[in-house]
């Protein structure tokens, strides 16, 4: 089976629709909430519903707010009350004084790659404050100890993200991490307008091609929940889908009939290897962003940052 | 004829080679220099010619260097001075005293699209220091007065660059102008590895989507040299790309022959139009890039500033 | 007498009230708000009082808030709004359709000197959707044309400020420029809280050091008014301060009581004259700056962009 | 003693030599080399020597060039290569595949304490490709694994750098690690033109009011070499030295001569108490730094990053 590049479990469990597969072990869950946000909940149950949709079991909810990008006073604080009412849900119990290290991922010097790092810039810090001065310094409504880091990518630091992020916790012992991170999807539609919470944290795919390691509760020792929005489509996705649309329109085209009629004795496997072979390799080293990245990613990653701030000043949490 | 985007004048030549087509009015000259760099000169002299290469009418050098992004020990010098050289073939003879406006044109906030900003950051302004303390205030190498903007895009200002370099223009009264810009390739192949140098200036393609208007001789009243590196190519040129290799494949492959032979019998015309179909019309809203466009970008703008700095400085000059 | 160097009317004023001098021709006014916020209007009514001053005739309104470099859920709206209401009152009356440039001064690699860029940043550009569109593409609320500028210091474009924003002038036609810019003030007291707001544009006092030229409605052609911040101290200014308190304190100290005897016969010219003599002139070179200074810019440019869309948007304006 | 905040023992060694005291357990080498640089060695020997200097035990290299911040070709080669051969004589002996981690220390936001996270952005990193590909993938000068880290400020992060760094350090076992920092001097006319090159790591003084823990060998297991550059002066110290300097003035000022007589019978701590009575306590909350700061730390962080690169290319190192 031709494998798609998509970071977001909504479009692995998509690709079963398409081909009108039930997958056992796989459940959905729909809501639709105030201010057009569809909020989808994927869970994978069991291993086999974690081999079919090749990504490891855990929860996935997705938010998807059509006007996610558009401007709008400040932030769109709608979908970050949305954001922070998910995140509550799948953090651990929070006790008052709970820690909590923020990661944001990704390359600060690659426009679509750092959301993440904006992110970072924009939390409320205070885990020095509380240290030093104690639970209330900041008021009841900061009584967390927020910390964040933002570790760069190999190429600028020769070490994994995973590395670093194990010895900061094994210094600072947080009692819990958020990894922030850009996404690739498999659909340009999804980029910039959908919003990813998992309790499975980051997990790179087999084959991928890039050689991130996981960044878990195993990994790590501690619960870690993933937020991200995919920013990016690999360049040979995109080209693969409007190839195979290509070979579709030809064997319903009239104009085509007999050469519709010659495609549809390929079967699938064949289909994708007469694409796979005039897929250049190099396309592997490129990837398909908007043109209005900066403005998004900003204002993305306001979005995201409030809904942390929301969620650590305790409103959402639940109580120990 | 289906357009195909491209800002380099050498791929615009490359599609009637292609075509096996000649073009009357258009001359080609190539020379291979030390360090495994070729140059190749357009020379676009009839308004026919013009026409046939959808690019107004003057001189286009190209230096394409294969391993112009690889590390080096800092810059790639060997290419800076091909560049100053090729560069001072174009200017304006060059009094000791002239005065050059360099403007680095693009988004700084959108990595590929940062080449010109960046370029601006690194060469040696010396306009005030010149007005105010005499030709000879940097010593014998520095008697030019260089000035440089980066006026930003259209989004940030709300106005067009050539509104702002003709304002700076009238006001500092400079002999040339040097524009720095990013470009966008039709091949995947040619990013980050070949610079054009064109004493045209900037001129917007008609249909190309952008709205920027002309930045040459004729609008700024002084010559207007441009020098761009190609760092995108759109997400539709690429995929139209593949499509036409599919369809190619198609009327080779032998399993597919009966399928071939339709296809053949399909004219150019009428292949595009299949292919512009199934394009999606927001893929004009994307870019492709490759995955290490920050080091590239980086790398390429000392290239480039260096190149000019030694210009500026005179060795490459022709003298008044 | 000695000269000292600060960007605000409200501390040259106050300069007299220490001296226990009055000047003719300037006129103070003052108004409490809510928040904590105290506003002060210095309007200099005749030559003879901007003589004394050591500014042009203007009104100068300062808004102090003490808590405004406090964190805040996020940028102290209440601030904005008096901002808003304040710049409103100086702005020529605004007909839906007005224009407006708005500028950034400084350098946006010197922290304290990146506020007005940073301004930039968070402005709602909408000049060259309502040339495209119409008036009304925006909604009712932002029918004014709005674009924005940074030019950059001379050491990065070796032209004045002036030189760029002049161009522009010419060829956009603004109705009106808001120059926004961070200053210099006296007191290390004063810093990060206080914003200036001035009919009077930007001129450089005599002897400053700096050769901004004015950036006013004589040199420009169209109304300019500065906002402004002050996030600097000179170096000499804070060292002769002090060193002014020390030989207030001679003159007082009971163990150094004849020294104070001696230094009370000097009078002010004699004791500045010894200062002077003390100073290193290279201080000129240093500014004195807060530590958190980057958090700082960070929170009053928000502050400033949010009052300056506040204005924009409509409802502060005086209607046509 | 009124003790002065300086990060040089350059500057702690002199405060001696003023006061005409000799220091046991202190030793001075001095050195001219080409290029107008000036070598000094300061060698604490004991603990007594230590006490005296308020500085840990161990060598302190000063490169002193007082061109080192003109405008140069590049990035001042001659410097960097100084600074290679001081770090090599302070580096264990690197055995052909030692590892390295080089930590940018500073606030990336703040202009003056912004060079640690410069530097690491110019360093060639190369542990990632040497331990997926071998030591010999980059050629027989790159065989020693670099890594490098940016571990921002506590405002951030809200966890010390010495947290982080110790967490990295444990996860990723460098043989030796090189920290770069931005410095405090006492005296302005050291700002920008000195490098200081120690073996005892990062060593925050008592009472110095910032909370940065120790960064050595103690601390981290391996040995911490740091290399660091003045660019700020405290405000306190640059106030202080002034009115130092206007007691003496006074004392010795003929036209003032019965109060610098009175002046005299002053000892030394009773001038620091008049001095720190009427220094405004807040003013530690300053500092001073110059205006073309952006500038400076620009091209010292070049000379930097290619006296690293040279150093760890190990034409430099002593072979084991």
């Amino acid at each position: 089976m031709y494998e798609v590049r998509t970071d977001l479990a909504l479009e692995a469990r998509e690709k079963f629709e398409e081909d009108n597969v039930e997958i056992k072990g796989v459940r959905l869950e729909e809501e639709e909430v105030a201010g057009d946000i569809k909020i989808v909940k994927v869970v994978i149950e069991t291993e086999n519903g974690a081999k079919a949709m090749g990504k490891p079991r855990g929860t996935y909810i997705t938010l998807e707010a059509p006007n996610m990008i558009d401007e709008d006073e400040d932030y769109h604080r709608e979908i970050s009350e949305q954001l922070a009412r998910m995140l509550a849900s799948l953090l651990p119990e929070g006790s008052k004084d709970m820690s909590v290290l923020v990661v944001g991922l990704g390359n600060r010097e690659v426009t679509p790659d750092a959301l993440g790092p904006n992110v970072i810039d924009n939390i409320m810090i205070t885990r020095h404050i509380i240290k030093e001065f104690g639970t209330y310094a900041l008021g009841e409504e900061h009584t967390r100890k927020i910390s964040g880091i933002v570790p760069g990518v190999m190429a600028q630091t020769g070490m994994e993200s995973e590395e670093i992020i194990k010895g900061v916790v094994e210094e600072t012992n947080p009692d819990c991490i958020i990894v922030v991170d850009a996404l690739a999807a498999r659909s340009t539609k999804r980029l910039n307008r959908t919003i990813q919470i998992t309790d499975t944290g980051i997990n790179p795919g087999s084959g991928v091609g890039n050689h991130r390691h996981a960044i878990n509760q195993e990994a790590m020792g501690v619960p870690v929940i993933a937020i991200g929005i995919p920013t990016v489509v690999d360049a040979a996705t995109i080209v693969t889908d409007t190839m195979s649309d290509l070979i579709g329109a030809m064997a319903e085209s009239s104009r085509l009939k007999g050469l519709g009629g010659t495609l549809e004795t390929l079967d699938e496997m064949e289909k994708y290897e007469l694409i796979r072979e005039l897929l250049s390799p190099h396309l592997n080293a490129f990837f398909v962003t908007p043109k209005d990245i900066d403005e998004a990613v900003k204002r993305l990653s306001y979005t995201i940052s409030e809904g942390l701030n929301m969620t650590f000043s305790g409103s959402f949490f639940k109580q120990a």
